[in-house]
Formats: C-alpha cells, structure tokens, sequence
C-alpha cells in the first residue's frame, strides 16, 4: 500500500534536515538532493550519504522535486518558502520542520497555497548540525502534523507518508495548539533548565561544587546545553505561548515559595502530589501496535474537511496511519479513508467524528 | 589497609537504609541490625538480606553495635538521635543519611557529642521503600560528610569507609555549604519539575496532547514523580537555603520574561550561552583514579583540625581516599595523614592546607 517516496529535496543540511535524509536512504528512497548556504554542512551531507546530489541553490534543489522540506532555522522558513513557491513545480507538496507553527504556517501558506503543511518531528537532541544526523533520530518519535483548512489531502498524506517512511508516529494538531502544547512541554523545558544552571552558577563562589551534581539535576539540565542561536530563533518564533506558559510556571514558584516562607505545609504537599500524579499518569497509556481499524466517511469534497478530521483525530492522541480522499465522479463530494492505530483510539475517534455530524464506518484490520 | 566494618545498626528500612544494608551484606559485614516502626518494611529488609537480624526497639537495634545509621525520614532524625545517645554504647559512630545537614547537625551534636558525624549519600531514585533498595544504590555517587570542630577523627574515618565500602566517593563539607548546594542542585531542580508538570497540567483542557511529549520533558520532570511527604521533609529542614535559591530561579526566569516580552533577543541568548557553556563545564572534568597521593602534616591534635583539612579538600572537589590521625606521645600534637585520589586534585588539595599554615609533604602512591 505505501508507495516509496522519491525526488525529495531536502533545504537546511542541519541535524533534522541531514536525518531526513539519511533516514529516507536507508528506507530505499532513490533521489534526494540537499542544498545549504553552509558548502561545508552539504559536503559533509553527500559523504555520509544524507544527499545523493548537492546542489547549488533552492531552484537547482527543487527541480523535479515531488516533496520539498523546509529543514532551516525556523526563523529563516518563511523566506525560503517564498523562494520555493516561485520555483517549484506546481504540484509539489512543501513541509516543513520548525519547532513553532501558527506564524510559520501563516507565511508557508501564503507563499504556498494548499501544497503546504506544516510539520515539526518531536525528535532532537541537544547536539546539532549534520555531524550528530542519524537515520533512526524519528524512531517511535511523534511527527505533528498541522493542517488548515487551506491543506490539501495530497499534502497531508504525502507528509505523513514522509514520518511514517522515517518510523516516527504522524499526528495532527491546529498550529495553535501546536504551539501551545510545545511551549508547555519543550520551550518552558528548556527555559526553566538554563535558569536552573544559570542560578547554580550564580549561587558558587566555588564552582567546583557543582561537580556534587546528582542524578536528578544532571537530567533535569541536560538540555541547558542546546545550541542558544537555535533556541532564540525558536522562542522569539512561539513568543506569545511561550510567555503565556511561562506565566504558570512562575505561578506555581511563587506558590511554592510562599508555601516555604510562610510554613504552609500542607499546600506545599498538596502541589507536590498533584504534580506527582500527574507525571505517573503522562506516560501510562498502553500503545496497541498489533490491531489496526479502517474508518470511513462520506465526505464533501472540500480541504478544511480533513484538517477537522485530523485534528480531531490528534486531540485524542490517535494515530492515523493511513489516509485517503476517494473522489466521487459526481463532484464535490467524496469519501474519507483512515487507517487507525489501536482499538481505542479508533473507537474514541469513530465517536468524535460522530459528534461532528460524519456518519463513521468501521473495519478492523488485522496485521 | 581496609578493616570490615562490623555490627552496624541501620534505625530506617527505606530505599537508603535497605541499600545501605544490602550493600554491606554484599561487601562482606556479617551483623546488620535493622529497625524501623514499619514492621512490614523491617521484614521485607530480613528477607532480602539487608539485615542480618530485626530489633523490635532502638535500644535493641544499637546494643553493641560500633556503627549507627540514622537512616529515617529527615523530620525523624533529631529525636531518633536522643534516643541513641540514652542507649548507644559510649564510643559507637552515628551518622545519617539526610537530604538536609545544617539543623539535623545541629541536633545531632547536641545529643551525641563528637561521636557523630553528618552524611548524605547523593543517591536516590523516584522509587522509595525497602522494596527499591539495591546494593549498587551509592556505586561512584557522591557521599557528602559534614564534619565540625566538634567531630572526632574517629567519627569522620568510620563514615568515611562507611561510604567507601558502598563504593560512593565520601567527600567532606561545612553543613552550611551542603545545603546551599543541595538547595541548587537538588532541591530546587524538584521543585522546578514539579511545577513544569502542575503548569503544564494546568495549560491544557484535554490531558491528552502531553502524550507528545518529547525527551526533553520527561527527562526534566522524571523527578516529579518523587515522594511528596519525604520531599515536604525535605524542604522543611532546608526551607532557608531553598528560599534562597527559589529566589535565584525566579530572578533567571523573569530576566527571560522581559527579554521575550520586550523581544530583548541578545539578552535571552546571552542568558542561554551562559548557562550553555556552565553546563558544558560541569561535568567535563576528567577524573583519575589510577593515581593516589598521600598527603601528611603536623597537626595539634584536636578535633577543628580535622573538619578544616576535609572541608578544604571538600571545597576543592578532591576525594579523600584515607586518613588516620597518628597521635604524639607527648600529647597535644600529631601527625595527619591523607591519601587523596589524583594529582591534580592532591597538589591544589596541598597548596590550600599550605595557605592555611600546614606543612604539608607529599608521596605519589602507585596503586
């Protein structure tokens, strides 16, 4: 069922952009052609074997190019987005890879229309550039999706195509909470550890202390040591979620402070605990790989339906492994096809979908 | 140059004072008593090995015992401490465990004199209980002693093969500079994870999408699953070095909230460079084990001159190995002996106690 993915131009020869290729190669992709403004970083690309071809600029990347993928700084997408536009074939799908979506998709579709959707692999690390890229970076990672109702259904499916190809898990988000839940659960992170160094540091005379550090600071500031141009580039980027999110974590500091100065142990406790349960319950869910569900829908032939469906499909955490639009010869209308991971899911989103006003039809699939 | 230790009491069946059991069981002590108020956890501790025998009372716990370790929740130790001195033989060592040294000292030393010394094994886990103690708990951790003018030398070296023995690295501190640091990095890192879990919990209306969470965040908040009432304890006994620290942490992360507020991008780099680079510098020190350097001066023989030697050698990070104290026949002055692991550490180790009015002669030990 899943045909291979070739001709992909891959702009950025950073530690995403090189993984996209070097993973895409390994999956048996034929033809993929990096481009970067760095002549080192695509060197090094073409030698590890991320790119079978270097080229010179965005247009001599993108000749031919059925799937372009935005692989930049997130602070330089929009530009080279506008570049793409004017020298793409018309009918080449655009994604991207950037950490904040609403203001970068905003400025893709602009550029790009209905071909573009927005992308962000949920896979990192706090090395970067081609020399730390590695095939299996996407393995078991989640790849948001964030289709509009400007998407079209080739470019969803050709963007889930491309996680899946990588092993990572596609989900859909509306770009705003995407950039929401990014904010809470990687910029606030990263914040808090820097600040968390930073007042270590600005603690000591001595420095040496530090090297006490145990286990649970190490990890807890682990990713304190990430590159700092990247991360002003993705703040300023999500600037409006992440302040909003910042202003909760600085809620909940001053109530812990004011707990310990005014010896209110009780609510001192009451914070630890709802904070403990809710870790213990972050990451509990089993994960179904074995049982996969078709559902289908008629639907009106229209883009904003299947953004609906899929977002609808990423609040609930389901994952689609599949999707399809089947047109109908009468014209506009037509009939949706998802492939879903997991009994529950599939029925929780059957049931969504059913609020919505979609008439669902169910199949399990076994694998 | 080892000599076993033998009958130990261990007053506390916990993570600690089960791995502390079990660790000496498997480093070859043949008596550890055990006892704890929670009869279940006192025998889950006899039938995995870690004591030899279960006392139904303190008193029973410490008869003949020449080692006793007050391993109890912080909140405990000061009136499990009176207990000891009532009915410890008189020149039995007490140390403890605690997350919290500067009051726990204080107590302690009111109530055992010079036989006590304070410790704290930089190991743990976001398990607890009997049922999580391991051996291997202490293997190359930290293990901070908090010896004072009052400590005997006796005290110190007893804990100090305490900890040796479990295969930790003791080092020592002044109680104050313990908790300051533990209050950077260990104490506020909790709460930091603690409050990134309750803001993030509190940001969403659907649980869900923190399922995508990547590395980052679990790897930040896997210590919000910790124990709530062993952390109140915690954070009780080191409110003030915790305010203090809290206050660091908040003025990091509101540096950052006018930075993104006012769009200040060379300031918020600036803020994430530093931090980077401290990061990076913590833990990069190479560590060398294949030499030791024995250290040897003329001392006045009294207990000061201990706790000034070892907190200077804390001060510097360098890892005293061994020391004894040979005693003047003429009474009133000595001859201190250190062995202290690696070169570097050992010479600047030499050139501090020169600053301080030692004379202090060295020997490279091969070993």
């Amino acid at each position: 069922m899943v045909r291979p993915i070739e001709n992909v131009a891959v702009l950025g020869a950073g530690l995403i952009g090189g993984s996209v290729g070097l993973g895409l190669r390994a999956a048996g992709t034929q033809a993929v052609t990096g481009f970067d403004v760095d002549g080192d970083a695509l060197r090094i690309g073409l030698a590890r074997g991320a790119f079978t071809a270097a080229a010179g600029s965005v247009a001599e990347a993108v000749a031919g190019a059925a799937l372009v993928i935005l692989a930049t700084p997130v602070e330089a997408v929009g530009s080279v987005a506008s570049e793409v536009a004017r020298v793409a074939a018309a009918d080449a799908v655009v994604t991207d890879v950037g950490s904040a979506k609403r203001h970068v998709v905003d400025v893709c579709e602009a550029a790009l229309g209905e071909r573009f959707v927005g992308g962000h692999p949920m896979a990192g690390s706090e090395q970067r550039g081609m020399s730390a890229a590695s095939a299996d970076l996407f393995e078991d990672a989640w790849w948001i999706l964030t289709p509009t109702a400007t998407t079209s259904s080739d470019a969803y499916r050709t963007a889930a195509l491309l996680a899946g190809t990588l092993r990572a898990r596609p989900v859909a988000l509306d770009p705003a909470d995407h950039d929401r839940v990014l904010a809470q659960l990687s910029h606030l992170p990263q914040l808090a550890a820097s600040a968390l160094v930073w007042a270590a540091v600005a603690s000591e005379e001595k420095e040496s202390h530090l090297g006490l550090a145990a286990t649970g600071f190490r990890d807890v500031t682990r990713i304190a040591a990430s590159d700092p141009g990247l991360w002003v580039g993705i703040l300023e980027a999500n600037r409006e979620a992440v302040l909003e999110s910042l202003r909760g974590l600085q809620d909940g500091l001053e109530r812990v402070r004011k707990d310990l100065a005014e010896g209110d142990w009780e609510d001192l406790r009451a914070f630890l605990a709802s904070a403990r349960s809710a870790r213990l319950g972050l990451f509990g869910k089993p994960e179904l790989h074995d049982v996969a569900v078709a559902l289908s829908m008629p639907v009106l032939d229209r883009p904003g339906v299947l953004a609906e469906v899929t977002t609808a499909a990423g609040a609930l955490g389901a994952n689609i492994e599949d999707l399809r639009i089947v047109h109908s010869t009468e014209g506009g209308r037509g009939r949706l096809e998802l492939i879903v991971a997991g009994e529950g899911p599939a029925t929780a989103l059957a049931e969504a979908l059913g609020g919505l006003g979609y008439r669902v039809e169910r199949d399990r699939i076994d694998t």
